[in-house]
Protein backbone atom coordinates (compact mmCIF):
# COMPACT_ATOMS: atom_id res chain seq x y z
CA UNK A 1 0.00 0.00 0.00
CA UNK A 2 1.54 2.94 -1.31
CA UNK A 3 2.22 6.24 0.83
CA UNK A 4 2.16 9.58 -0.86
CA UNK A 5 3.76 12.56 0.67
CA UNK A 6 2.25 15.83 -0.73
CA UNK A 7 -0.82 15.74 -3.54
CA UNK A 8 -2.14 18.63 -5.31
CA UNK A 9 -5.57 18.78 -6.81
CA UNK A 10 -6.51 21.54 -8.84
CA UNK A 11 -9.81 22.38 -9.15
CA UNK A 12 -11.95 20.93 -6.31
CA UNK A 13 -15.48 20.82 -7.71
CA UNK A 14 -17.50 17.84 -7.46
CA UNK A 15 -14.80 15.10 -8.94
CA UNK A 16 -11.79 16.41 -7.44
CA UNK A 17 -13.49 17.93 -4.25
CA UNK A 18 -14.67 13.79 -4.24
CA UNK A 19 -11.61 12.40 -4.75
CA UNK A 20 -10.03 14.95 -2.11
CA UNK A 21 -12.33 14.15 0.37
CA UNK A 22 -11.78 9.75 -0.47
CA UNK A 23 -8.33 10.16 -0.25
CA UNK A 24 -7.95 12.32 2.81
CA UNK A 25 -10.07 9.86 4.60
CA UNK A 26 -7.87 7.03 3.66
CA UNK A 27 -4.91 8.54 5.88
CA UNK A 28 -2.78 7.52 3.12
CA UNK A 29 -1.33 10.82 2.64
CA UNK A 30 0.58 13.07 4.14
CA UNK A 31 -0.79 16.67 2.98
CA UNK A 32 -3.42 17.24 0.71
CA UNK A 33 -3.49 20.72 -0.87
CA UNK A 34 -6.16 22.14 -3.03
CA UNK A 35 -6.34 25.09 -5.78
CA UNK A 36 -9.44 26.08 -7.64
CA UNK A 37 -10.37 29.69 -8.87
CA UNK A 38 -13.13 31.06 -6.60
CA UNK A 39 -14.61 29.80 -3.82
CA UNK A 40 -14.40 25.83 -3.95
CA UNK A 41 -11.29 25.00 -2.35
CA UNK A 42 -12.72 27.36 0.97
CA UNK A 43 -15.36 25.32 0.97
CA UNK A 44 -13.90 21.98 -0.02
CA UNK A 45 -11.44 22.95 3.24
CA UNK A 46 -14.12 23.90 5.38
CA UNK A 47 -15.82 20.67 4.41
CA UNK A 48 -12.27 18.74 6.06
CA UNK A 49 -11.99 17.33 2.62
CA UNK A 50 -8.19 19.42 2.08
CA UNK A 51 -5.08 19.62 4.11
CA UNK A 52 -4.87 23.43 2.86
CA UNK A 53 -5.60 25.90 -0.02
CA UNK A 54 -2.94 27.22 -2.37
CA UNK A 55 -2.77 30.68 -2.50
CA UNK A 56 -2.31 30.04 -6.65
CA UNK A 57 -1.78 26.86 -8.91
CA UNK A 58 1.78 27.21 -8.88
CA UNK A 59 2.22 27.37 -5.26
CA UNK A 60 -0.14 24.28 -5.12
CA UNK A 61 2.08 22.17 -7.33
CA UNK A 62 5.26 23.21 -5.47
CA UNK A 63 7.38 19.82 -3.79
CA UNK A 64 3.94 17.72 -4.98
CA UNK A 65 4.31 14.02 -5.32
CA UNK A 66 1.55 14.05 -7.46
CA UNK A 67 -0.39 16.60 -9.28
CA UNK A 68 -4.67 15.87 -10.12
CA UNK A 69 -6.17 18.38 -12.66
CA UNK A 70 -9.93 18.41 -11.98
CA UNK A 71 -10.76 21.64 -13.36
CA UNK A 72 -13.07 21.69 -16.28
CA UNK A 73 -11.99 20.20 -19.56
CA UNK A 74 -12.10 23.82 -21.15
CA UNK A 75 -9.45 24.93 -18.78
CA UNK A 76 -6.66 22.04 -18.33
CA UNK A 77 -4.33 23.58 -21.73
CA UNK A 78 -4.31 26.87 -19.81
CA UNK A 79 -3.61 25.28 -16.43
CA UNK A 80 -0.42 22.87 -17.05
CA UNK A 81 0.87 25.81 -19.50
CA UNK A 82 1.41 28.06 -15.93
CA UNK A 83 2.04 25.67 -13.67
CA UNK A 84 4.59 23.69 -15.76
CA UNK A 85 7.39 25.60 -14.89
CA UNK A 86 6.74 25.02 -11.15
CA UNK A 87 6.55 20.53 -11.28
CA UNK A 88 9.25 18.61 -9.71
CA UNK A 89 11.13 16.57 -11.80
CA UNK A 90 9.43 13.09 -10.52
CA UNK A 91 6.26 14.41 -10.07
CA UNK A 92 3.15 12.25 -11.51
CA UNK A 93 0.18 14.52 -13.23
CA UNK A 94 -3.10 12.58 -13.91
CA UNK A 95 -6.28 14.45 -15.21
CA UNK A 96 -9.97 13.79 -14.97
CA UNK A 97 -11.23 14.98 -17.98
CA UNK A 98 -14.11 13.89 -20.00
CA UNK A 99 -12.11 13.78 -23.25
CA UNK A 100 -9.10 12.57 -23.59
CA UNK A 101 -7.00 13.48 -26.99
CA UNK A 102 -7.25 17.01 -26.96
CA UNK A 103 -5.91 17.02 -23.34
CA UNK A 104 -3.16 14.67 -24.16
CA UNK A 105 -2.15 17.17 -27.18
CA UNK A 106 -2.20 19.95 -24.72
CA UNK A 107 -0.30 17.88 -21.88
CA UNK A 108 2.35 16.89 -24.42
CA UNK A 109 3.24 20.07 -25.76
CA UNK A 110 2.85 22.38 -22.42
CA UNK A 111 4.61 19.72 -19.69
CA UNK A 112 8.28 19.28 -21.77
CA UNK A 113 10.13 16.39 -19.96
CA UNK A 114 7.68 16.00 -17.16
CA UNK A 115 4.71 14.57 -20.19
CA UNK A 116 5.73 10.57 -19.33
CA UNK A 117 4.74 11.31 -16.26
CA UNK A 118 1.24 12.40 -16.87
CA UNK A 119 -1.27 9.66 -16.74
CA UNK A 120 -4.96 10.61 -18.55
CA UNK A 121 -7.54 9.98 -16.35
CA UNK A 122 -11.40 9.62 -16.48
CA UNK A 123 -13.73 9.02 -13.23
CA UNK A 124 -17.09 7.98 -14.70
CA UNK A 125 -19.04 9.62 -11.83
CA UNK A 126 -20.52 12.60 -12.93
CA UNK A 127 -23.52 14.07 -12.32
CA UNK A 128 -25.36 17.14 -13.26
CA UNK A 129 -24.82 18.44 -10.22
CA UNK A 130 -21.30 20.08 -9.70
CA UNK A 131 -19.05 22.02 -7.23
CA UNK A 132 -17.79 20.85 -3.92
CA UNK A 133 -21.13 21.05 -1.66
CA UNK A 134 -22.30 18.23 -4.51
CA UNK A 135 -18.77 16.33 -3.46
CA UNK A 136 -18.85 13.25 -1.45
CA UNK A 137 -16.09 10.62 -0.88
CA UNK A 138 -18.07 7.62 -1.76
CA UNK A 139 -18.66 9.17 -5.55
CA UNK A 140 -16.43 6.67 -7.08
CA UNK A 141 -17.30 3.69 -5.05
CA UNK A 142 -17.55 0.28 -7.84
CA UNK A 143 -17.96 3.30 -10.67
CA UNK A 144 -15.24 2.55 -13.57
CA UNK A 145 -12.07 5.12 -13.07
CA UNK A 146 -10.44 4.81 -17.09
CA UNK A 147 -6.69 5.67 -17.14
CA UNK A 148 -5.24 5.91 -20.87
CA UNK A 149 -1.56 5.93 -21.87
CA UNK A 150 0.47 7.40 -24.39
CA UNK A 151 3.37 5.68 -25.82
CA UNK A 152 5.75 7.74 -23.79
CA UNK A 153 3.84 7.19 -20.54
CA UNK A 154 6.18 5.48 -17.81
CA UNK A 155 4.96 2.17 -16.37
CA UNK A 156 5.77 3.40 -12.74
CA UNK A 157 3.40 6.76 -13.23
CA UNK A 158 0.45 4.68 -14.23
CA UNK A 159 1.22 2.34 -11.41
CA UNK A 160 1.57 5.46 -9.13
CA UNK A 161 -1.90 6.78 -9.89
CA UNK A 162 -3.63 3.53 -9.63
CA UNK A 163 -2.43 2.75 -6.10
CA UNK A 164 -3.18 6.71 -5.54
CA UNK A 165 -6.76 5.69 -6.69
CA UNK A 166 -7.61 2.29 -4.18
CA UNK A 167 -9.00 3.96 -1.67
CA UNK A 168 -11.76 5.95 -3.75
CA UNK A 169 -13.28 2.51 -4.33
CA UNK A 170 -13.14 3.12 -8.23
CA UNK A 171 -12.45 0.04 -10.39
CA UNK A 172 -9.45 1.46 -12.54
CA UNK A 173 -9.63 -0.17 -16.02
CA UNK A 174 -7.12 0.91 -19.03
CA UNK A 175 -8.87 2.53 -22.49
CA UNK A 176 -7.36 3.49 -25.63
CA UNK A 177 -7.79 7.68 -25.57
CA UNK A 178 -8.64 7.59 -29.50
CA UNK A 179 -11.42 4.68 -28.69
CA UNK A 180 -12.17 6.79 -25.17
CA UNK A 181 -12.86 9.94 -26.93
CA UNK A 182 -15.01 8.30 -29.66
CA UNK A 183 -16.96 6.15 -27.17
CA UNK A 184 -18.06 8.78 -25.01
CA UNK A 185 -19.01 11.52 -27.81
CA UNK A 186 -21.39 7.95 -28.50
CA UNK A 187 -22.14 7.76 -24.80
CA UNK A 188 -21.68 10.17 -23.11
CA UNK A 189 -21.52 13.66 -24.73
CA UNK A 190 -23.75 13.39 -27.64
CA UNK A 191 -26.61 12.40 -25.36
CA UNK A 192 -25.87 15.84 -23.22
CA UNK A 193 -26.26 17.73 -26.29
CA UNK A 194 -29.94 15.53 -26.70
CA UNK A 195 -31.17 16.23 -23.04
CA UNK A 196 -30.48 19.98 -23.39
CA UNK A 197 -32.18 20.19 -26.79
CA UNK A 198 -34.82 18.61 -25.28
CA UNK A 199 -34.88 20.99 -22.10
CA UNK A 200 -34.46 23.79 -24.32
CA UNK A 201 -37.18 22.78 -27.36
CA UNK A 202 -40.04 22.34 -24.18
CA UNK A 203 -38.21 26.07 -22.91
CA UNK A 204 -38.82 27.20 -25.65
CA UNK A 205 -42.56 25.85 -26.46
CA UNK A 206 -46.31 27.13 -25.25
CA UNK A 207 -45.36 24.77 -22.43
CA UNK A 208 -42.29 25.79 -20.75
CA UNK A 209 -44.07 26.51 -17.38
CA UNK A 210 -46.59 24.00 -17.06
CA UNK A 211 -44.40 21.37 -18.17
CA UNK A 212 -42.32 22.12 -15.19
CA UNK A 213 -45.23 21.17 -12.98
CA UNK A 214 -46.22 18.48 -14.93
CA UNK A 215 -43.42 16.13 -16.34
CA UNK A 216 -43.31 12.52 -14.56
CA UNK A 217 -40.26 10.63 -14.12
CA UNK A 218 -40.07 9.52 -17.68
CA UNK A 219 -39.08 13.67 -18.61
CA UNK A 220 -37.18 13.93 -15.39
CA UNK A 221 -35.32 10.65 -16.11
CA UNK A 222 -34.69 11.95 -19.92
CA UNK A 223 -33.56 15.93 -19.55
CA UNK A 224 -32.26 15.44 -16.14
CA UNK A 225 -28.55 15.72 -17.68
CA UNK A 226 -29.94 19.06 -19.32
CA UNK A 227 -29.31 20.59 -15.82
CA UNK A 228 -25.75 20.23 -15.92
CA UNK A 229 -23.13 22.98 -16.74
CA UNK A 230 -23.90 24.23 -19.96
CA UNK A 231 -20.39 25.68 -20.38
CA UNK A 232 -18.70 22.52 -19.20
CA UNK A 233 -20.42 20.53 -21.61
CA UNK A 234 -19.79 23.06 -24.65
CA UNK A 235 -16.13 22.34 -24.27
CA UNK A 236 -16.43 19.13 -24.10
CA UNK A 237 -18.51 18.65 -27.22
CA UNK A 238 -15.95 21.12 -28.97
CA UNK A 239 -12.93 18.88 -27.63
CA UNK A 240 -14.73 16.06 -29.34
CA UNK A 241 -16.33 17.51 -32.20
CA UNK A 242 -15.41 15.16 -35.26
CA UNK A 243 -16.58 12.22 -32.80
CA UNK A 244 -19.72 13.96 -32.08
CA UNK A 245 -20.42 15.58 -35.07
CA UNK A 246 -20.51 11.42 -35.79
CA UNK A 247 -22.98 10.57 -33.20
CA UNK A 248 -24.99 13.85 -33.83
CA UNK A 249 -25.40 12.25 -37.93
CA UNK A 250 -26.40 8.91 -36.43
CA UNK A 251 -28.96 9.85 -33.95
CA UNK A 252 -30.21 12.45 -36.43
CA UNK A 253 -30.80 9.66 -39.07
CA UNK A 254 -32.85 7.93 -36.59
CA UNK A 255 -35.05 10.38 -35.35
CA UNK A 256 -35.55 11.46 -39.47
CA UNK A 257 -36.90 7.97 -39.87
CA UNK A 258 -39.29 8.60 -36.42
CA UNK A 259 -40.26 12.19 -37.84
CA UNK A 260 -41.13 10.66 -41.24
CA UNK A 261 -42.73 7.81 -40.12
CA UNK A 262 -45.09 9.83 -37.58
CA UNK A 263 -46.37 12.14 -40.51
CA UNK A 264 -46.85 9.17 -42.80
CA UNK A 265 -48.74 7.30 -40.44
CA UNK A 266 -46.50 4.67 -41.04
CA UNK A 267 -47.11 2.43 -37.92
CA UNK A 268 -44.88 -0.41 -38.95
CA UNK A 269 -41.94 1.91 -39.64
CA UNK A 270 -42.34 3.69 -36.42
CA UNK A 271 -42.42 0.70 -34.35
CA UNK A 272 -39.20 -0.67 -36.44
CA UNK A 273 -36.89 2.06 -34.67
CA UNK A 274 -38.66 2.00 -31.47
CA UNK A 275 -38.02 -1.47 -30.80
CA UNK A 276 -34.48 -1.34 -32.14
CA UNK A 277 -33.78 1.27 -29.53
CA UNK A 278 -35.90 -0.75 -27.12
CA UNK A 279 -34.00 -4.08 -27.47
CA UNK A 280 -31.06 -2.18 -27.15
CA UNK A 281 -32.26 -0.55 -23.84
CA UNK A 282 -33.95 -3.40 -22.26
CA UNK A 283 -30.19 -5.38 -21.91
CA UNK A 284 -28.75 -2.12 -19.80
CA UNK A 285 -31.76 -3.22 -17.45
CA UNK B 1 -67.32 7.62 1.07
CA UNK B 2 -68.97 5.67 -1.68
CA UNK B 3 -68.93 1.97 -2.05
CA UNK B 4 -69.15 0.16 -5.34
CA UNK B 5 -70.66 -3.18 -6.38
CA UNK B 6 -68.76 -4.83 -9.27
CA UNK B 7 -65.86 -2.88 -11.11
CA UNK B 8 -65.03 -4.52 -14.08
CA UNK B 9 -61.34 -3.80 -15.30
CA UNK B 10 -60.36 -4.56 -18.76
CA UNK B 11 -56.83 -4.77 -19.25
CA UNK B 12 -54.86 -5.53 -16.37
CA UNK B 13 -51.09 -4.79 -16.60
CA UNK B 14 -48.90 -2.27 -15.07
CA UNK B 15 -51.81 0.29 -15.00
CA UNK B 16 -54.86 -2.05 -14.36
CA UNK B 17 -53.59 -4.51 -12.28
CA UNK B 18 -52.01 -1.83 -9.90
CA UNK B 19 -55.79 0.04 -9.41
CA UNK B 20 -57.13 -3.62 -9.27
CA UNK B 21 -54.64 -4.29 -6.01
CA UNK B 22 -54.85 -0.61 -4.79
CA UNK B 23 -58.96 -1.07 -5.01
CA UNK B 24 -59.07 -4.62 -3.58
CA UNK B 25 -57.21 -3.67 -0.46
CA UNK B 26 -59.48 -0.78 0.06
CA UNK B 27 -62.27 -3.24 0.71
CA UNK B 28 -64.57 -0.65 -0.96
CA UNK B 29 -65.81 -3.16 -4.07
CA UNK B 30 -67.81 -6.11 -3.82
CA UNK B 31 -66.22 -7.44 -6.77
CA UNK B 32 -63.06 -6.85 -8.96
CA UNK B 33 -63.54 -8.48 -11.91
CA UNK B 34 -60.47 -8.30 -15.16
CA UNK B 35 -60.28 -9.31 -18.58
CA UNK B 36 -57.19 -9.03 -20.50
CA UNK B 37 -56.54 -10.87 -23.80
CA UNK B 38 -53.37 -13.46 -23.31
CA UNK B 39 -52.12 -14.41 -19.49
CA UNK B 40 -52.01 -11.05 -18.06
CA UNK B 41 -55.63 -11.87 -15.84
CA UNK B 42 -54.27 -15.21 -14.74
CA UNK B 43 -51.41 -13.44 -13.03
CA UNK B 44 -53.25 -10.74 -11.61
CA UNK B 45 -55.69 -12.85 -10.33
CA UNK B 46 -52.72 -14.86 -8.93
CA UNK B 47 -51.07 -12.30 -7.33
CA UNK B 48 -54.49 -11.46 -5.20
CA UNK B 49 -55.99 -8.43 -7.25
CA UNK B 50 -58.81 -9.63 -8.67
CA UNK B 51 -61.74 -11.77 -7.25
CA UNK B 52 -62.78 -13.05 -10.93
CA UNK B 53 -61.19 -13.39 -14.11
CA UNK B 54 -63.96 -13.16 -17.13
CA UNK B 55 -63.86 -15.11 -20.06
CA UNK B 56 -64.70 -12.37 -22.21
CA UNK B 57 -64.74 -8.59 -21.91
CA UNK B 58 -68.23 -8.70 -23.07
CA UNK B 59 -68.79 -11.06 -19.73
CA UNK B 60 -66.74 -9.27 -17.33
CA UNK B 61 -68.71 -6.01 -18.45
CA UNK B 62 -72.45 -7.46 -17.88
CA UNK B 63 -73.86 -5.78 -14.66
CA UNK B 64 -70.78 -3.86 -13.56
CA UNK B 65 -71.50 -0.78 -12.35
CA UNK B 66 -68.25 0.83 -13.27
CA UNK B 67 -65.75 -0.23 -15.91
CA UNK B 68 -62.37 0.64 -16.19
CA UNK B 69 -60.59 0.45 -19.88
CA UNK B 70 -57.00 -0.21 -19.10
CA UNK B 71 -55.96 -1.66 -22.55
CA UNK B 72 -53.05 0.03 -24.91
CA UNK B 73 -54.13 3.07 -26.38
CA UNK B 74 -54.41 1.79 -30.10
CA UNK B 75 -56.76 -1.10 -28.69
CA UNK B 76 -59.62 0.79 -27.30
CA UNK B 77 -61.32 1.80 -30.21
CA UNK B 78 -62.27 -1.75 -30.75
CA UNK B 79 -62.42 -3.05 -27.50
CA UNK B 80 -65.31 -0.50 -26.59
CA UNK B 81 -67.23 -1.72 -29.95
CA UNK B 82 -66.85 -4.93 -28.84
CA UNK B 83 -68.71 -4.62 -25.03
CA UNK B 84 -70.97 -1.32 -25.83
CA UNK B 85 -74.26 -3.73 -26.29
CA UNK B 86 -73.53 -5.62 -22.19
CA UNK B 87 -72.89 -2.52 -20.98
CA UNK B 88 -75.88 -1.43 -17.94
CA UNK B 89 -77.62 1.41 -17.99
CA UNK B 90 -76.16 3.48 -15.22
CA UNK B 91 -72.51 1.91 -15.71
CA UNK B 92 -69.98 4.42 -15.10
CA UNK B 93 -66.62 4.42 -17.75
CA UNK B 94 -63.48 6.08 -17.35
CA UNK B 95 -60.31 4.94 -18.94
CA UNK B 96 -56.33 5.21 -18.41
CA UNK B 97 -55.07 6.34 -22.07
CA UNK B 98 -52.38 8.19 -22.61
CA UNK B 99 -53.93 10.78 -25.45
CA UNK B 100 -57.69 12.11 -25.10
CA UNK B 101 -59.09 13.25 -27.84
CA UNK B 102 -59.17 9.89 -30.21
CA UNK B 103 -60.14 7.81 -27.34
CA UNK B 104 -63.18 10.52 -26.63
CA UNK B 105 -63.80 10.14 -30.14
CA UNK B 106 -63.96 6.80 -30.32
CA UNK B 107 -66.36 6.21 -27.45
CA UNK B 108 -68.70 8.65 -28.33
CA UNK B 109 -68.96 6.77 -31.81
CA UNK B 110 -68.90 3.60 -30.36
CA UNK B 111 -71.03 4.10 -26.73
CA UNK B 112 -74.09 5.12 -27.92
CA UNK B 113 -76.54 6.85 -25.19
CA UNK B 114 -73.66 5.31 -22.41
CA UNK B 115 -71.20 8.09 -23.70
CA UNK B 116 -72.10 10.75 -20.91
CA UNK B 117 -71.43 8.07 -18.43
CA UNK B 118 -68.00 7.80 -19.82
CA UNK B 119 -65.22 9.72 -17.97
CA UNK B 120 -61.66 10.33 -19.97
CA UNK B 121 -58.89 9.70 -17.33
CA UNK B 122 -54.95 9.44 -17.71
CA UNK B 123 -53.04 8.42 -14.37
CA UNK B 124 -49.20 10.01 -14.46
CA UNK B 125 -47.88 6.73 -13.59
CA UNK B 126 -46.25 5.05 -16.39
CA UNK B 127 -42.85 3.34 -16.25
CA UNK B 128 -40.87 1.43 -19.01
CA UNK B 129 -41.81 -1.06 -17.30
CA UNK B 130 -45.23 -3.01 -18.08
CA UNK B 131 -47.69 -6.66 -17.21
CA UNK B 132 -49.58 -7.57 -14.37
CA UNK B 133 -45.78 -8.26 -12.82
CA UNK B 134 -44.52 -4.62 -12.03
CA UNK B 135 -48.21 -3.96 -11.20
CA UNK B 136 -47.73 -2.16 -7.84
CA UNK B 137 -50.78 -1.02 -4.86
CA UNK B 138 -49.16 1.86 -4.43
CA UNK B 139 -48.53 2.86 -8.25
CA UNK B 140 -50.84 5.84 -7.85
CA UNK B 141 -49.70 7.23 -4.63
CA UNK B 142 -49.18 10.48 -4.49
CA UNK B 143 -49.20 10.91 -8.39
CA UNK B 144 -51.59 13.26 -10.69
CA UNK B 145 -54.40 11.17 -12.39
CA UNK B 146 -56.27 13.89 -14.57
CA UNK B 147 -59.88 13.24 -15.86
CA UNK B 148 -61.44 15.00 -18.75
CA UNK B 149 -64.52 15.71 -19.71
CA UNK B 150 -67.15 16.46 -22.49
CA UNK B 151 -70.25 18.72 -22.87
CA UNK B 152 -72.26 15.63 -22.46
CA UNK B 153 -70.31 14.15 -19.72
CA UNK B 154 -72.50 13.84 -16.71
CA UNK B 155 -71.19 15.63 -13.29
CA UNK B 156 -72.42 12.23 -11.56
CA UNK B 157 -69.79 10.26 -13.44
CA UNK B 158 -67.22 12.72 -12.95
CA UNK B 159 -68.22 12.33 -9.10
CA UNK B 160 -68.24 8.77 -9.00
CA UNK B 161 -64.74 8.54 -10.78
CA UNK B 162 -63.00 10.31 -8.64
CA UNK B 163 -64.76 8.37 -5.69
CA UNK B 164 -63.84 5.15 -7.24
CA UNK B 165 -59.89 6.78 -7.45
CA UNK B 166 -59.27 7.93 -3.78
CA UNK B 167 -57.85 4.54 -2.33
CA UNK B 168 -55.42 4.65 -4.69
CA UNK B 169 -53.99 7.73 -3.47
CA UNK B 170 -53.28 9.57 -6.52
CA UNK B 171 -54.07 13.54 -6.65
CA UNK B 172 -56.94 13.79 -8.97
CA UNK B 173 -57.24 17.30 -11.28
CA UNK B 174 -59.15 18.09 -14.07
CA UNK B 175 -57.93 18.85 -17.41
CA UNK B 176 -59.68 19.95 -21.10
CA UNK B 177 -58.68 16.89 -23.68
CA UNK B 178 -57.13 19.17 -26.29
CA UNK B 179 -55.10 20.78 -23.76
CA UNK B 180 -53.94 17.45 -22.31
CA UNK B 181 -53.25 16.13 -25.69
CA UNK B 182 -50.68 18.92 -26.83
CA UNK B 183 -48.92 19.19 -23.63
CA UNK B 184 -48.80 15.40 -22.77
CA UNK B 185 -46.89 15.54 -27.11
CA UNK B 186 -44.72 18.01 -25.49
CA UNK B 187 -44.13 16.88 -21.81
CA UNK B 188 -44.40 12.53 -22.75
CA UNK B 189 -44.95 11.16 -25.89
CA UNK B 190 -42.26 13.29 -28.08
CA UNK B 191 -40.12 12.52 -24.90
CA UNK B 192 -40.88 8.73 -25.49
CA UNK B 193 -40.04 9.42 -29.29
CA UNK B 194 -36.33 10.61 -28.40
CA UNK B 195 -35.45 8.52 -26.13
CA UNK B 196 -36.38 5.39 -28.67
CA UNK B 197 -34.32 6.99 -31.21
CA UNK B 198 -31.22 7.97 -29.17
CA UNK B 199 -31.42 3.95 -28.13
CA UNK B 200 -31.68 3.34 -31.85
CA UNK B 201 -29.01 5.58 -32.89
CA UNK B 202 -26.18 3.68 -30.11
CA UNK B 203 -27.99 0.50 -31.24
CA UNK B 204 -26.75 0.82 -34.66
CA UNK B 205 -23.59 2.14 -34.19
CA UNK B 206 -19.97 1.06 -33.63
CA UNK B 207 -20.32 0.99 -30.24
CA UNK B 208 -23.79 -0.57 -29.93
CA UNK B 209 -22.23 -3.75 -27.72
CA UNK B 210 -19.51 -1.72 -25.95
CA UNK B 211 -22.33 0.78 -25.22
CA UNK B 212 -23.89 -1.65 -22.63
CA UNK B 213 -21.23 -1.87 -20.59
CA UNK B 214 -19.63 1.67 -20.48
CA UNK B 215 -23.15 3.28 -20.09
CA UNK B 216 -23.16 6.00 -17.00
CA UNK B 217 -25.83 6.82 -14.97
CA UNK B 218 -26.45 9.54 -17.34
CA UNK B 219 -26.85 7.62 -20.43
CA UNK B 220 -29.10 5.30 -18.70
CA UNK B 221 -31.56 7.92 -17.63
CA UNK B 222 -31.55 9.78 -21.07
CA UNK B 223 -32.45 6.24 -22.53
CA UNK B 224 -34.49 4.77 -20.04
CA UNK B 225 -38.12 5.33 -21.41
CA UNK B 226 -36.41 3.90 -24.39
CA UNK B 227 -37.48 0.32 -22.96
CA UNK B 228 -40.74 1.33 -23.40
CA UNK B 229 -43.19 -1.01 -25.56
CA UNK B 230 -42.79 -0.35 -29.06
CA UNK B 231 -46.12 -1.01 -29.96
CA UNK B 232 -47.69 0.84 -27.42
CA UNK B 233 -46.18 3.64 -27.77
CA UNK B 234 -46.06 3.98 -32.10
CA UNK B 235 -50.21 3.35 -30.79
CA UNK B 236 -49.86 6.61 -28.71
CA UNK B 237 -47.52 9.08 -31.02
CA UNK B 238 -50.09 8.29 -34.45
CA UNK B 239 -53.06 8.42 -31.97
CA UNK B 240 -52.09 12.14 -31.04
CA UNK B 241 -49.89 12.52 -34.61
CA UNK B 242 -50.77 16.45 -34.51
CA UNK B 243 -49.27 17.81 -31.80
CA UNK B 244 -46.15 15.23 -31.78
CA UNK B 245 -44.67 16.60 -35.15
CA UNK B 246 -45.11 19.92 -33.51
CA UNK B 247 -43.39 18.92 -30.64
CA UNK B 248 -40.69 17.25 -33.23
CA UNK B 249 -40.36 20.41 -34.78
CA UNK B 250 -39.47 22.13 -31.84
CA UNK B 251 -37.01 19.73 -30.97
CA UNK B 252 -35.24 19.40 -34.27
CA UNK B 253 -34.55 23.33 -34.49
CA UNK B 254 -33.10 22.80 -30.84
CA UNK B 255 -30.73 20.07 -32.20
CA UNK B 256 -30.00 21.68 -35.53
CA UNK B 257 -29.17 24.75 -33.75
CA UNK B 258 -26.72 22.67 -31.69
CA UNK B 259 -25.50 20.38 -34.38
CA UNK B 260 -24.37 23.83 -36.52
CA UNK B 261 -22.54 25.48 -33.93
CA UNK B 262 -20.46 22.44 -33.45
CA UNK B 263 -19.96 22.29 -37.03
CA UNK B 264 -18.82 25.94 -36.75
CA UNK B 265 -17.03 25.70 -33.56
CA UNK B 266 -18.97 28.55 -32.13
CA UNK B 267 -18.83 28.18 -28.41
CA UNK B 268 -21.43 31.42 -27.49
CA UNK B 269 -23.94 29.43 -29.89
CA UNK B 270 -23.42 25.82 -28.40
CA UNK B 271 -23.40 27.34 -24.71
CA UNK B 272 -26.78 30.08 -25.66
CA UNK B 273 -28.86 26.55 -26.27
CA UNK B 274 -27.67 24.51 -23.70
CA UNK B 275 -28.19 27.65 -21.06
CA UNK B 276 -31.86 27.66 -22.43
CA UNK B 277 -32.53 24.16 -21.31
CA UNK B 278 -30.52 24.22 -18.41
CA UNK B 279 -32.16 26.67 -17.01
CA UNK B 280 -35.45 25.19 -17.97
CA UNK B 281 -34.60 21.83 -16.41
CA UNK B 282 -33.25 23.38 -13.05
CA UNK B 283 -36.37 24.37 -12.39
CA UNK B 284 -37.48 20.90 -11.90
CA UNK B 285 -34.88 20.08 -9.50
Amino acid sequence: MQRFGKVAILGVGLIGGSLAAALRSSGRIDEIVGWTPGDDARIALERGFLDQVAGSAQLAVKRADVIVIAVPVGEVRGLLGRVASSIGKDCILTDCGSTKASIIGAARETLGPHFPRFVPGHPIAGSERSGPNAADPGLFRGRRWLLGSTPETSVRACDAVRSLLEPTGAVVEQIAPDLHDRLFAEVSHWPHAVAFALSAAIAGGEFGEAALLQSGAGLRDTTRIGASSPQLWADILLDNREACLESAARFRASLERIEAALADADREGLVDVFARGARWRTQIG
